[in-house]
């Protein structure tokens, strides 16, 4: 039976110090490389699991955390593929900014409803991104703030165009991504309503183990 | 006009004790990674270096050495390809083996045909390889000992489909290999003969700079 691993980088300097990040490109802290180690050691104890593909964004606090297991794991010399479909939700204007100073100026309520539930959009970047990453893409796929859903609806197609064929054939996979672009796959693959995902957060380096049937329904959820 | 840079991965454990090694897969020394992080910040400094894919062989040793110097050149986004056809050509029977016990045994002048000739095929391996990573190839493509002219016949190819065509199209690329994976390369490059490939060596996590014309003849050499 496939197994599917959804992991959330270890902290970044940016969750250290509480600031929204989105696209931004952060290093992981010393705690978050610790911790993509401890979270490495699980998996490599966990039972029977032979991913055939790393997934992960093109942000380097998720790939350095996906090597970080590969090493840890024995997994190195497995095809790690990386796409913008996986980055962090687009935070938009709030990126780079203390969350604590949003709650101030937006009050709890808003920020709450800008950070967890399915609709809410952040205030636009006004700037058009400038980055090599994004080169290739046509500059209407590059968002200027994402909802959850707005998220999802760029993340879903990887999983299922690049994930879930493999899963129904039987193999492993291992996606290495971000506290909301994770949200948006367990939200799909848990079938957790608009109104409930509110209260889904994933922790930094926690592997969330899905035990499948072949149809890729749920046979156990594992939080290791 | 377009760069190619080759770098062997930093010291291995065998390197150290001075192993054949070949296909065997043993990690980077303590040494091997700090020649990796060296590499890399070299290659950081080096101006206009912007390539568009980093190629690696499926051994823990060189795509350590491709992640640590993707890390220092704020390449970890790129996507990485890993091939068993830039693997270390394989050492037959002398993997594993200290290399002064063989020069004890065959003699100096047999040693070093075996090492750096052409043509010399080191004695067969007795066992079939068995390995994930060769899972899903073809057995008849996994040899039981290689020559350096064996092991060109499959470097090359993948050269030829996966590199040279980025190279044509004007983007950099960057291959992180093996000793003899890379004299291979070197030969076929810089056209040196069957008889003077003897004296070429490529040491540990120095980049070779391939700086070349729209055409890939070669307009300089740069050794960091």
């Amino acid at each position: 039976m496939p197994k599917l691993v959804l992991v959330r980088h270890g902290q970044s300097t940016a969750n250290q110090k509480n600031i929204y990040t989105g696209w931004n490109d952060v290093p992981l802290s010393e705690l978050g490389v610790e911790q993509a180690i401890e979270a490495g050691q699980k998996l490599a104890e966990l039972e029977d699991f032979n991913p055939t593909m790393i997934h992960t964004s093109v942000l380097t606090r998720a790939i350095k955390t996906a090597n970080i297991i590969a090493e840890q794991c024995d997994f190195l010399d497995l095809p790690m593929n990386k796409t913008w479909r996986l980055n962090e939700r687009h935070y938009g204007a709030l990126r780079g900014v203390n969350k604590d100073i949003t709650r101030k100026i937006f009050g709890d309520e808003q920020v709450l409803k800008w950070r967890r539930s399915y609709d809410a959009v952040p205030p636009k970047l006004g700037a058009p991104i400038t980055d090599r990453r994004y080169e290739n893409l046509d500059r209407i796929l590059l968002p200027q703030a994402e909802s959850l859903h707005m998220a999802s609806s760029r993340i879903l197609p990887y999983y299922n165009d690049s994930v879930a064929p493999r899963l129904r054939r039987g193999e492993d996979q291992l996606i290495v991504a971000h506290g909301s672009s994770l949200r948006a796959i367990v939200k799909y693959f848990e079938s957790i309503s608009n109104a409930d995902i509110l209260h889904v957060e994933v922790p930094n380096a926690k592997p969330i183990v899905y035990d499948l049937n072949h149809d890729l329904s749920i046979n156990e959820i594992k939080y290791l």
